[in-house]
């Protein structure tokens, strides 16, 4: 999976390029790990920001954090960082000799959709799929509409849909992958 | 549903009062608003961690931040803030005239347990039910046994278990109440 920093919008609908939130780091390795989920990617083309997440998963995998909090190494040792959607798609095809499909997650309402379930099936059979998370108010539409599957949104039986990218990510991989 | 962060333990198994932090604020009521959940109650002991609260869901629900993202406001309006699990359920009996039966989850293993699905099913007919969640490394043993009922936990396929409280919340509420 892979949570994107750019080409994300902010409240106007503006594209920009969000900040990383370490909290983001933290929760959705732990849930890609928990998930079985095989590599996280971080997406920022900013090389700032890059190095700030090179920081914190370094502090967790290789310096005192490792030895203070085992598990939080486990789920840090999923992320890689990258510049951009291709570089992350080289790097799967490169590891795993596979061309992932693009499956993106969107709370907004863009026409043609896939059905949580039916990818939990497909994801029960062979191929590689690279589920996308957004930040800030989302991926751009343009963005959304150039992926290989737009998933259904997640509902909460309310008309309130304002889940955070960590939640939203948490409950996604439990729907698709959970026990 | 409730967030406690006393009686709680850290990683050595003392029992502490552990901080509040920002993010379980935000992430875990906007999830309580997308599922329906009736009242988020914050539970600290400590005065300078209450009014770290106050402060917090008061800049969104009526200082600058409720003019800014009013959807924001609408997920902080459903926050509370008391200091033990009592406060929390005398403040249920007088709103709603129902003494609740208080649920806790747990990731550790402690004997006899509720079926997240047997639950949903209970959520659907009448009567009152707490939920509530541990900070830190989680709730006390004797806190937990105290309980009407204890949840099972969430599995997600590995033998890795490490989900933040932020994440854990917002899938169980899924489990619980999605659509």
């Amino acid at each position: 999976m892979a949570l994107m920093h750019y080409p994300v919008v902010n409240r106007n609908g503006d594209i920009i390029t969000s900040a990383v939130t370490n909290l983001d780091i933290h929760d959705m390795s732990r849930a890609a790990k928990t998930y079985g989920v095989k590599a996280f990617y971080i997406v920022t083309p900013l090389m700032d920001q890059q190095q700030f997440v090179k920081k914190i998963t370094s502090h967790w995998t290789e310096g005192a954090g490792a030895k203070y909090n085992p598990t939080r190494r486990k789920a840090l040792e999923l992320i890689s960082i990258k510049s951009s959607l291709d570089e992350v798609v080289v790097d799967i095809q490169d590891k795993y000799e596979l061309v992932p499909k693009i499956v993106v997650t969107s709370s907004r309402n863009f026409g043609r959709k896939l059905d949580i379930d039916n990818f939990r099936t497909m994801l029960q059979s062979d191929g590689a799929y690279l589920l996308l998370f957004g930040t800030a108010w989302g991926l751009t539409e343009e963005f959304i509409k150039s992926a290989d599957y737009l998933l259904e949104p997640i509902k909460g039986g309310t008309d309130y849909n304002h889940l955070s990218v960590r939640s939203a990510a948490a409950i996604m991989l439990d729907r698709l992958l959970g026990v």
